[in-house]
C-alpha cells in the first residue's frame, strides 16, 4: 500500500493529535526518551533540525531541552510501517541528559517480578545536572 | 516522586488502558517496533517471558509472531520515569523479521523535507520473509 511502500510521509495522528515519538542516541543508539508530536511539533522538528514535541501534562508545546539546556539535534527522523510513529536519531547538547530527573535516559529503572508482583530496580544511573535546580517553577 | 524513584511497577495506563512499549532488539539495540500493551499484555509478557501486545487495529490481544513465528523472547524490561511507556529488549525468533510487510523492522524510511514537503526514503531492507504468503487473512 502507499501507507506502507509510498514516498509521500501522511504522518497518522491519533484522536488526539499526536503521533508517538522515540528518541535515541544517535551515536551508541541508546534509547533517550518517548514522547508525542502534534503536527506543529513534527513541522518544527523538520524545519529546524531541534527537536519539538507536544507536552502531554503541561498540555503545550515544549522545544525540548530549552529550560535545561540539554537540546536534541536531529541527525536522522524515520518513520515506521503505518506511520504512527517516529523516531529521531538526536545528539543531545548541554549536559548529554534527556530525563527531567537528570539522568541521561528515562529508561533508568527495569521491570521484573517479584512474588508475581512488577517491582522496579534502579540501573544505577545518576543525574547529570541539578534538576531541582533547574526547574525552579513545579513542572 | 514515588512514581519516579519507587520500586513499585505502577503502569499509567492511557484512557484507552494502554501503555506504549518500544521494542528493540537485545543484541544490537536495532528499534524493530512500536506497540500498545494493555494490562492483559503486560502481564503475559511478564509471567511468559514472550511479547503480547493490545492490536488497536484488530481490538484484541495479540501475541506478537504467533502467525509468522517471529516470536519477542524478552531479554530485558524497563520503564521510563513516569512509567507510561515501556522498553522491552528482546531476541527476535524465526525470520528474525518484526515488521508485518516481512522486514526486519517497521522503521525502514527516513524523512526529510524536499520543497517544505516530508518525502520518505526507504533503506533498502528487504522482507526476510513473504509476508503475503504468511498473513493469507486479510489483517
Amino acid at each position: 500500500s502507499l501507507l506502507e511502500e509510498g514516498d509521500v510521509f501522511t504522518p497518522r495522528f491519533d484522536a488526539a493529535g499526536l503521533v508517538t515519538a522515540v528518541v535515541t542516541d544517535a551515536d551508541d543508539g541508546m534509547l533517550l526518551m518517548v514522547a508525542h508530536m502534534n503536527a506543529q511539533a513534527l513541522g518544527l522538528t523538520l524545519e529546524t533540525g531541534i527537536a519539538h514535541y507536544w507536552s502531554r501534562s503541561r498540555n503545550t508545546l515544549w522545544k525540548k531541552g530549552e529550560t535545561s539546556g540539554n537540546l536534541q539535534q536531529v541527525v536522522e527522523i524515520r518513520t515506521d510501517c503505518d506511520q504512527d510513529a517516529i523516531w529521531l536519531r538526536v545528539k543531545v547538547t548541554g549536559h548529554d541528559a534527556t530525563c527531567h530527573t537528570g539522568r541521561r535516559s528515562c529508561f533508568y529503572r527495569t521491570v521484573v517480578l517479584v512474588d508475581g508482583k512488577g517491582t522496579l530496580a534502579a540501573d544505577g544511573s545518576k543525574p547529570l545536572f541539578d534538576a531541582q535546580e533547574t526547574y525552579r517553577t513545579p513542572r
